[in-house]
C-alpha cells in the first residue's frame, strides 16, 4: 500500500483576539483532546471534578486559540498527495498551511481531507488550525439557551449534571496521509432486501476515488470466517465507480439478545489492470445487514376510539428483521466533558457494561456529541441498536439560512458516516424539542430538514423528530412526587404508553466517589453552596434534586451518616428503576420500550440519576436493572414501598417473557422474608404453564396484611421450581413509627 | 408578440387492448373532458346523474383510448417552434406524432409541454394519445384501495358520496403553441420578508427560457392600481435568469375578513436589446405577499401537565401576516365527478358562496383533484385561505420506487404550480392517513417525501402530514349517535381539540332535486337497493347515512311525506352544525379552527353532509352557518335539541368576536318564542360591555322549565339592541308525547 500516515507535533497558543495579542505561546498539547486540558496542564490546576475547580475554565471561553505544527515534507512519488484529515476539530476554525488559508469551517462533526501538496515547502512547513470561541447566540444568561444557533452538544453549556464546561480544539483522530495516486477516498454502502424472508439483497456501493484513478476496483464480501462470498472488479471511470450487487442467502444482522450481530468486511482495492496483483490502496469496513421500523403498537389502532377522534398514535414499536423487540436500555451521554479524551477503552467498558444490563439498545441523547468511529464498531460487533440523534436538545434551534445550512453540512456528514453501521436502527432530530421548554414543533425548518435528510441517505431507517413523540411516556424523575405523595408504582400502574423513553430516579454517589471530588470540610452534611451543589446534590432540577433528602427523611427519619445517605439512597433507585423496567415489560405488547434517564455520566456527579458512575463503575440500580432486563423473569406488580401495619402487601405475580423461546418456569413459590433473616413465609405457589415466547403470563395476586413487630426491610421472593435464573426479590418496607411520629437514626438494617 | 394557440379537432377511439381491436372508432370528442363522457354522448345514454345510470360507466375502466387530431404544420418564422401543451391527461399516456412516440408519462397533474417541431410534416399530420386503462394496484374488490399505488384522486374509485366512476382522458386544457424563438417558459417567484413588521421583501424570480435566448428580459411589478413599483432588465445568460430584488412597502394580501387580498402583477417581457421596446414575448402573473405560519394553540404548551408526559400537541393556529386568524371553512371536493368539465364559472360560483358563507378557508380535501388554475386565481383575488392536500386520501399508500417517483414528479409539479399563490397558505399530505382504515404513519416514505419537497420548494408555507393530526378533532358525523344517544351539543361542550377539521350532519337534498335523479317509482317510500341507496341514502357508512330517517323518527314520530322527511332533515343538519361551528368559536383560543364535512359534491345526492347541493344550490344548513361564521355575533351554549316538559332549557350567553375590532352589542335580550307563533317570553337581558378585538365574552346562563302545552319548534332569540347584524336564533324543540308513546305524523308547523 502507498499510504502512510504522519502524526504532527501540535503546539497551542491562546490568543486575546483575532489580531492580537498572545495569551499563552506554544504549550505542549494533547491531540486529540481540548484547549481547556492544555491550559490546565500548564497552569496546573487541580483536577477539574474536584471541588470548584471547573470554575477556573469559564473565562476561556471567549478567547481564540492556535494550533501549530512544523514539518518537512515527507518523500512522495511522482502522483502522491499530502492530506490534512481531521475527524474532528471543535467548533468554527480556519486551516492554514505556511500562511494559505486552506479551509475556514463551522462545524465539528464533518470530518476534513485537505491536500496540502499545492502549498508545500521542502522543509519547515507550518500547518496552523485557528479555532474561534465558543459560540453563543447570546451574551445572556450563560446557559443552553446560547447553544441554539450551533451544531455542538448544549450540554457542554450547563445541564443538571453537567458544569458549564464548554470544551474547543481537536477532539478527534487527526494527521497527514500521504496518498497514493490511486486511492480510495469514501465508501458508501446501501442495501435493501429483495424478498420478504430478507435472504436476499441488493447492495450498492459507491466509491469516490481520487481524481487520477485509472485503473481497477476489486470489491470483495467476505463473511466472518474469512470466505469471500462475493466480488467483482470494475475499471475507474472518472471519479466514482459503482457496484451494483444482488446477494443471495445473507447472514443477517441480530441484536444480541435476538441472534447474532453477524459482520461482513467489504473490502475495496485498486489495481493497475484488470488481473494485477499489486494493490495499490486498500478500504475495509465491517457491514451488517438488518431490516430495522418502526410499526404501530399493539393496539394503537383502536386508538382514538371515541369521537371526535385524532389520530392513532405513531408507531415506536421496534421490529428487526421482521421480528417485534422489545427495546430495553438506557440513556448514553458523552462519557467525558471533554470529547477529545475519549478512548476505545471508554466505550467498551461502557459497552459491556450495557451487554451485562441486558440492554439492546443505547439512545445516544441530542444533548451530547455524536461519538467516535469505535462507539459504533463495537455496537456493531456487540449487537447493541443505536438510536441515534442529531446534536439538538431543549432549545429552540433557530431557522436562520446560517444555521440550517450548518445543519444540513453535518447532519449530512453524520448520516453518511453512520447508516453503514448497522447498529444504527433509529434517526431521532434531538431531545425534547416538543415541549414547552424547547419551544419547536413540526414545523420547525430545522427538524423538518432533518426528516428530509435522513430520507434522502438512508431511507430505510426510520426518523422521529425529537423524544418524546406522542404516546411515549417522559419522566417522571424521582422516586415519591412531592407535590402528590405518589410513589412510582402509583404512576406506572395506572400509565399507558407506547414507550418509556426517559425516567429517572436518582441517588448519591459511593463515598469513595464523593469524597474524591467534595473537599472533606464539606462533605458532612451535604449543604448547598458547597461542591455538593456543584455536583449536581442541590437546585439541579425541582426540589433538592438530584441528593432528595427531603424525600430520604420521609422514610427513614433524619439522616445522620453520609454511609446511610448513600446505601439508603441507592437502594431508592435500585428499586424504582426495577419496578419501572419490569412495569414497562408487563404493559407489552401496546408498550415497545424501556430506557431509563441515564445510563452513565460525563464526570464524577455527588447525585444523579444515571445507574454508572464516571467512568465505568455501575451503581445498584445498574444490577438491579439488569435483572429485570434479564429475557424471562419472575416478576411482581406493586403499589406501594412503604406500608404501615394496618396495610396489606398487595403484589401481582407474573411470568415476563421477551425472548422468542417457550419458557417453563415450573413451580413459581412466593416467600416473605423478614428483616431479621428469620424464617420466610410461604404466601402461595402457582403453576403458570408454558409461557409462549414474547408474551407474558399474568398469575395470581398476593393480599396478605403487614402486621409484623419488626420494622424495616421485608424481601418480596419469587421462586421458580426450575429456572432459578428467573428469581426476583424486591424490597417492602415497614414502618411501624413514621418519621412524623418520633425522631428516629436514619438508616434501617438491611 | 409572437406566440399563437392553435385549437385541434380531436377524435376518440375505444381500444380493447394495446395491439388491438377497435372498438369505437373516430367519435366526436369534447377537449377537456373524459372519455367516459364522449362514450356516453356517442352511445346516447341517459344523464350519469339519473337512477342508475352510472353503472353502465363500469365496463370502459379497462379499455385503453386513443385521441387523435390531423393538422397542417403552420407557418413558422426562422427559430419559431409548434409545441403540445396540455395542463392535464389522466392518467397514464404517450403522446405519439407521426408514429414517433414522444412521451411516455403516468401522472394527471404534471403539465406537457413538448416541440413538435422536429417531426413535424408540411401536411396531414397525426398527433395522437393513447390513454391507458384506470390504474388499479389489484383486480379484487372495486374499491378505493385500488387506488394505492397511483397518484389519482381516490374518490373516483367509490366513496361514501361519488358513485364508482374513474375519468380518464383529457381533463385540463390542451392546444398547440407557436412559440417563438426567444420565449419564456416558466417564471418561479420565491419571497422572504426581511423585517419584522412585513414591510419590506427579497423577491427572487427565476425565468427559464427557450435555449436560444440572446436577448434581455424585462421585469415589472405592477400594483393594482397598474403603477409599476419596481422593475429590472437584464441579459439573459444561459436558459436561466435571476431577479432578485428587494421591494419596501409592500401591501399585503390578507384573508377577506381581515383585510384587502391585495395582488400584484408580476410582467416578464424579451425584448431583443436592453432598450428594446419590441416585446418578443410575454408572460404576466398576480403574485401576493403575505406570511404564514402554524403556530402553537394558546395554553398547547402546558399540556401534557402530569408524569409521565408526552409532547405537546403540534400546532394549528393559523397565523397570517403575524396575526392569528381563527379559520372557519368547510371541506371542499371535486365539483365534478368529471374534473375536465370544470368550467370557470364552477368555481366562480361556489367561491363567491364561500364569502357568502363568511367562510376564510378551504380545506382542499385530498380524495380529489388538484383544482384547475382558475379555482387559485380566484381564492386569491377574493382572499380565501387554500389548505391544498396531496392526493393521497384513505389507503396506505405503497413505498415501491414506482410510486414514489411518480409521487415526486406529480408533487413537484403540484408545489411549483400552487407555491406561488398567497392563497396557498398549508400543505397537507393527504386525509385521515393516520387513522386505521388508512394505515399510514410518520415513518410512511410517501408522507415524509411530502414533507421534504415541501421543504424544497416552498419552505415559508406549513406543511402538516394529513388531517386530523393530534389534537384536531375529527368527527362525529351525525347528529345524535345512534349507540349513546348522544346529542352534537353534548359532545361538542365536552370536546378539547385544537381545531376541528372534519365533521358532517346529512341531510337529505330537496325534493325537486330527489325527483331529478329517482325514478318516480321509487321515489317514495326510500328504500334500500334503489336509486336512493345508488345516490348515498343508504348503506354508505355506518347506520343507514346519509339518510338517517331512523333518527328523523326517532324525533319527530313515523314520516309519510317526501316534504316533511326534507324539511325535518334539513331543519336538524341546519340546526347541528350552526351550533359546532359557533362551540368551535367558544373554545377559542385553545381552538384555532372549524371545518364542517363538507362543503359541495360532485353529483347530486339523495342525501349528503354536504351544505351546498350540486352543482351550487345552497341547503338551509348554508345559510345556518353563515350566520354562525359572522365576524361578531350573539351565541347560545345550547344542551340538547329535544325536550320533555319536565325538563328544563338551558343555555349560556355568549358574544363571540373573531373580528379585530371592538365590537359593542348594547344591550342583550334573549326571548322564547313558542311554536304557534305567539307572544314571545322575555327570558333575561344582559349588558356585555365592549368585547375586545378577537375574544369572546360569556355570559349568563338561562335555566327555565319547558312545562308548555304545546309542543313543536321553540325559538330561542338574542338580539342585540345595537347590532341587529349579531341577531341569533335557535331551534329549542318541546316534545310532549314521544314517538315511543303514540304514532303521529311526522312534520312539526315550524
Amino acid at each position: 500500500m502507498n499510504t502512510e500516515r504522519i502524526d504532527l507535533d501540535w503546539r497551542l497558543s491562546i490568543l486575546e483576539n483575532l489580531q492580537g495579542q498572545v495569551e499563552i505561546e506554544n504549550i505542549p498539547t494533547r491531540v486529540p483532546g481540548a484547549v481547556q486540558l492544555d491550559i490546565a496542564a500548564h497552569k496546573e490546576w487541580g483536577p477539574y471534578a474536584f471541588g470548584e475547580n471547573w470554575k477556573q475554565y469559564l473565562e476561556y471561553e471567549d478567547k481564540y486559540y492556535r494550533y501549530s505544527a512544523q514539518f518537512d515534507k515527507p518523500s512522495l512519488s511522482p502522483g502522491q498527495t499530502l492530506a490534512f484529515i481531521s475527524k474532528g476539530i471543535d467548533y468554527e476554525y480556519e486551516i492554514i498551511l505556511n500562511e494559505h488559508r486552506l479551509l475556514r469551517h463551522e462545524g465539528m462533526f464533518s470530518f476534513v481531507d485537505i491536500d496540502l501538496t499545492p502549498h508545500l515547502k521542502e522543509e519547515g512547513n507550518l500547518l496552523e488550525i485557528l479555532v474561534y470561541p465558543v459560540p453563543k447566540s447570546h451574551n445572556g444568561e450563560a446557559d443552553r439557551t446560547q447553544a441554539d444557533a450551533c451544531v455542538k452538544p448544549a450540554v457542554s453549556y450547563s445541564w443538571d449534571w453537567h458544569p458549564r464546561l464548554v470544551p474547543l480544539g481537536i477532539w478527534d483522530d487527526t494527521f497527514l496521509l500521504v496518498r497514493s495516486e490511486q486511492a480510495i477516498l469514501a465508501a458508501d454502502h446501501s442495501y435493501s432486501f429483495l424478498d420478504e424472508a430478507l435472504t436476499e439483497i441488493k447492495l450498492t456501493i459507491g466509491v469516490e476515488t481520487t481524481e487520477k484513478s485509472t485503473g481497477y476496483i476489486q470489491w470483495s464480501l467476505i463473511d466472518n470466517e474469512g470466505k469471500t462470498v462475493a466480488g467483482a472488479r470494475h475499471k475507474v471511470t472518472g471519479d466514482r465507480s459503482v457496484f451494483s450487487e444482488t446477494i443471495k442467502d445473507v447472514n443477517l444482522w441480530w441484536p444480541h439478545d435476538h441472534g447474532t450481530p453477524y459482520l461482513y468486511t467489504s473490502r475495496l482495492q485498486v489495481f493497475e489492470g484488470e488481473d494485477s496483483v499489486n494493490c495499490l490502496d486498500k478500504h475495509e469496513q465491517k457491514i451488517g445487514f438488518r431490516k430495522t421500523e418502526l410499526l404501530m403498537n399493539a393496539g394503537a389502532w383502536d386508538e382514538p376510539s371515541t369521537f371526535p377522534k385524532s389520530r392513532s398514535m405513531p408507531p415506536i414499536s421496534l421490529t428487526i428483521n421482521n421480528k417485534a423487540i422489545f427495546a430495553k436500555g438506557s440513556n448514553f451521554v458523552n462519557p467525558e466533558i471533554f470529547p477529545g479524551i475519549i478512548t476505545d477503552q471508554t466505550y467498551q467498558s461502557l459497552i459491556e457494561l450495557a451487554m451485562e444490563a441486558n440492554f439492546n439498545i443505547l439512545r445516544i441523547w441530542g444533548g451530547g456529541i455524536i461519538n467516535k468511529q469505535k462507539f459504533h464498531e463495537l455496537c456493531d460487533e456487540m449487537g447493541v441498536m443505536v438510536w441515534q440523534e442529531f446534536p439538538l436538545a431543549c432549545n429552540n434551534y433557530v431557522s436562520t439560512e446560517h444555521y440550517l445550512s450548518v445543519l444540513r453540512q453535518e447532519a449530512t456528514a453524520i448520516i453518511r458516516r453512520l447508516k453503514g453501521h448497522p447498529s444504527t436502527i433509529l434517526w431521532c432530530g434531538g431531545n425534547e424539542l416538543f415541549n414547552s421548554w424547547s419551544g419547536m414543533t413540526d414545523q420547525s425548518l430545522a427538524l423538518r430538514l432533518l426528516n428530509s435528510l435522513c430520507l434522502e441517505y438512508d431511507p430505510h431507517t426510520p426518523f422521529i423528530p425529537t423524544s418524546p413523540v406522542a404516546g411515549m411516556g417522559h419522566g417522571h424523575y424521582v422516586f415519591r412526587d412531592d407535590g402528590t405523595g405518589q410513589e412510582v408504582y402509583e404512576w406506572m400502574n395506572k400509565s399507558q404508553n407506547t414507550a418509556y423513553t426517559e425516567f429517572g430516579i436518582s441517588s448519591p454517589s459511593p463515598v469513595a466517589l464523593l469524597q474524591s471530588i467534595i473537599p472533606e470540610g464539606e462533605l458532612w452534611p451535604p449543604k448547598k453552596g458547597t461542591s455538593w451543589e456543584s455536583h449536581h446534590a442541590f437546585n439541579a432540577w425541582i426540589g433538592d434534586t438530584w441528593l432528595r433528602m427531603d424525600m430520604l427523611t420521609h422514610y427513614f427519619g433524619e439522616i445522620e451518616r453520609l454511609n446511610d445517605l448513600v446505601e439508603n439512597g441507592q437502594l431508592i433507585q435500585a428499586e424504582g428503576l426495577k419496578y419501572i423496567y419490569e412495569e414497562a415489560r408487563r404493559q407489552k405488547p401496546y408498550c415497545s420500550m424501556v430506557l431509563n434517564w441515564c445510563y452513565n455520566e460525563p464526570w464524577p456527579t455527588a447525585a444523579n440519576c444515571s445507574i454508572i458512575n464516571y467512568p465505568n463503575h455501575p451503581k445498584k440500580a445498574f444490577y438491579e436493572v439488569s435483572k429485570a432486563c434479564r429475557p424471562a423473569l419472575l416478576s411482581a406488580r406493586l403499589f406501594q414501598f412503604m406500608h404501615r401495619p394496618d396495610e396489606n402487601l398487595k403484589a401481582g405475580i407474573w411470568v415476563l417473557n421477551d425472548s422468542y423461546d417457550y419458557v417453563s418456569a415450573g413451580e413459581v413459590t412466593v416467600y416473605l422474608q423478614p428483616p431479621d433473616s428469620g424464617q420466610r413465609t410461604k404466601l402461595l405457589t402457582w403453576l403458570p404453564g408454558e409461557c409462549e415466547p414474547n408474551t407474558n403470563v399474568q398469575g395470581p395476586m398476593i393480599n396478605v396484611p403487614m402486621s409484623f413487630e419488626n420494622d424495616g426491610f421485608y424481601t418480596l421472593i419469587l421462586e421458580s421450581s426450575l429456572q432459578p435464573g428467573m428469581n426476583s426479590q424486591y424490597v417492602i418496607y415497614l414502618r411501624i413509627v413514621t418519621p412524623d411520629e418520633v425522631e428516629r437514626p436514619g438508616v434501617l438494617n438491611i
